[in-house]
């Protein structure tokens, strides 16, 4: 099959590599119909977190089961399905507590910028779409493998709820994806903080109400001159350094959570400053799977876009290009037809 | 007035001090009935903390009314009150967010451990407590304070509801309440971490199922047999060193919450270990104010006794016995008949 794989910080190449093989009775191979690259992909793409050996990349798809093993009995050849980023048993006790991404028998998949993946547990881990999926569909069923939950988890952690007031520290596809859930959840208002015009446009079609384009002490108090004198309920962290930290706890108000699923670099909260205010700090890696059953329903029915994300649109041979626009930030999210 | 001074770390005096006066029309002055030692004035009284110069100390009591300023209308001289640890105005909008800890016009008082209290914005600070208060009620209710509440905003925090596992890391007063007031909230499971003896009689009097003596990955080990090979969805952080966060998120399960309310010295918590196992971080200084409506109904009817944490009573004169005991952990806490 073709895959793509890193081989050094900047190096993205699409190879030829063996088919994964069954491996558990509880397998299943799919083929992948659509992939996308992540902002976390851009960790190792830029020289953080890679391991120096050549490796397969991604961990977003979508795609039809084309094997399964003798013991999957929820999915079968040909079923549309959307992979969380993580597989799970779905039956452990962890699971069960809605934290999939800790399952106990849980783990990543090799990669998935490519044709053919074995993905563990299938029946814990995959989700059948019903009925016929047409192509306008796969980018908006592609982002519950990763980008819209994990928007929907920043909200979720953060207490985002009917009436809370909300501010989205990030504008990249998380950071957009965290307006379309609070929005979705019945946030009262959502500030975008964004500085880009193209962004800001997905933003307000997403749902946000204002768009705070200025940063540090002078972004948080236009916040909190929007909301009335006080920061957010609830921000919602979606970047990962500790600069976006730092405006995240100066934006929430006190009592407020910061709901972060930005990949944590260097991050070093101030902990006195947080207890004297009870600013909390809640989320993580986002349990896609224990999402999915509330999500999918108003993908399907369009009630929701999260599709809208992508802005540039490759065959899998030009992954590379993906990487390079979103790196250079010229893409928000780069869609890989396979 | 007769109150107790911190001249300088281990050396607590009880002196003659020019009574307080009202100085806002919004300000009460009230008489001490019942007063006592928290945990956290431990700091200053071993050295951490103090500023240099002797300066009054103790921020809990009960009392009664004794003069009001000409804009208070809520509470008159005769009533007897409860005084939250901090003063707030109850109007601002942190306070209608239940915050009243990060109160616009909030703060502390001058000292507690005293005779005479002025309090500044009385109306927004003071609870009244109905009919006729017996001796034998005081201890509970000098509790509602701070240290009951402290230990329900741990529980609040942490999320503790119906059908909780819960794990308590401290066995002093904050952590015995701690323990009082997962098991008010209908928590299905609650674990006393303590090594001590009396202290591990107050937590099965207030609602332990079980007791954990042992720390580190081994009393974790233990926690999480107890509970059927996970952590607990709530841990409650009741003391602020590094090694407690340290038990704490140890002893919590992915996707659970540490609730915290120890005054965090040198804390510093693993970010990415949090993130990976989405657990969270909540809690602070307790915002007393806003669950005293809800707390005092339980303390009136003796359906809690959350009092039982005091297990030495003096004379205010004799103060500094009960810092000494518990510095030196003979004493739970020290209760202050003045």
């Amino acid at each position: 099959m073709r895959a793509t794989v890193l081989h050094a910080p900047g190096d993205i190449r699409v190879e030829t590599l063996p088919d994964p093989d069954l491996r558990d009775d509880t397998d299943a191979i799919v083929r992948v119909v659509a992939s996308c690259v992540c902002g976390s992909d851009l960790w190792p793409y830029r020289g953080a977190d890679h391991a120096g050996e050549p490796r397969q990349i991604g961990h977003e798809f979508v795609g039809v089961v084309e094997q399964v093993g003798s013991a999957v009995a929820g999915v079968s050849p040909g079923d549309f399905v959307i992979a969380p980023f993580t597989y799970s048993d779905n039956t452990c006790a962890l699971c069960l507590k809605g934290v999939h991404t800790s399952c106990v028998n849980g783990g990543g998949y090799v990669g998935c910028q490519c044709e053919l993946v074995r993905v563990p547990f299938a029946d814990g881990t995959l989700v059948t779409v019903p009925g016929e999926v047409d192509e306008a569909m796969l980018p908006h069923l592609l982002t519950l493998s990763d980008v819209f939950p994990t928007g929907h988890h920043a909200a979720v952690s953060a207490g985002v709820t009917e009436g809370s007031t909300v501010a989205v520290v990030g504008d990249g596809a998380v950071g957009l994806s965290a307006v379309l859930a609070a929005k979705r959840l019945g946030a009262a208002t959502v500030i975008a903080m964004s500085r880009h015009e193209p962004r800001q446009e997905v933003a307000r079609a997403f749902g946000a109400d204002h768009i705070v384009a200025t940063r540090g002490s002078e972004g948080a108090a236009e916040v909190s001159e929007i909301l009335g004198g006080i920061g957010a309920d609830a921000v919602l962290e979606c970047v990962g350094t500790n600069d976006s930290f730092k405006q995240a706890f100066r934006t929430v108000r006190p009592g407020g959570t910061v709901g972060y699923v930005g990949l944590p670099h260097g991050v070093e909260p101030n902990i006195p400053v947080m207890f004297y205010t009870n600013r909390n700090l809640a989320g993580g890696v986002a349990p896609v799977r224990a999402y999915l059953e509330d999500l999918l329903p108003d993908v399907l029915s369009g009630a929701v876009t999260p599709g809208d994300v992508f802005d540039l649109t490759l065959p899998l041979d030009q992954v590379a290009k993906g990487y390079q626009a979103m790196d250079e930030r010229t893409a928000i999210k780069a869609f890989l037809r396979v």
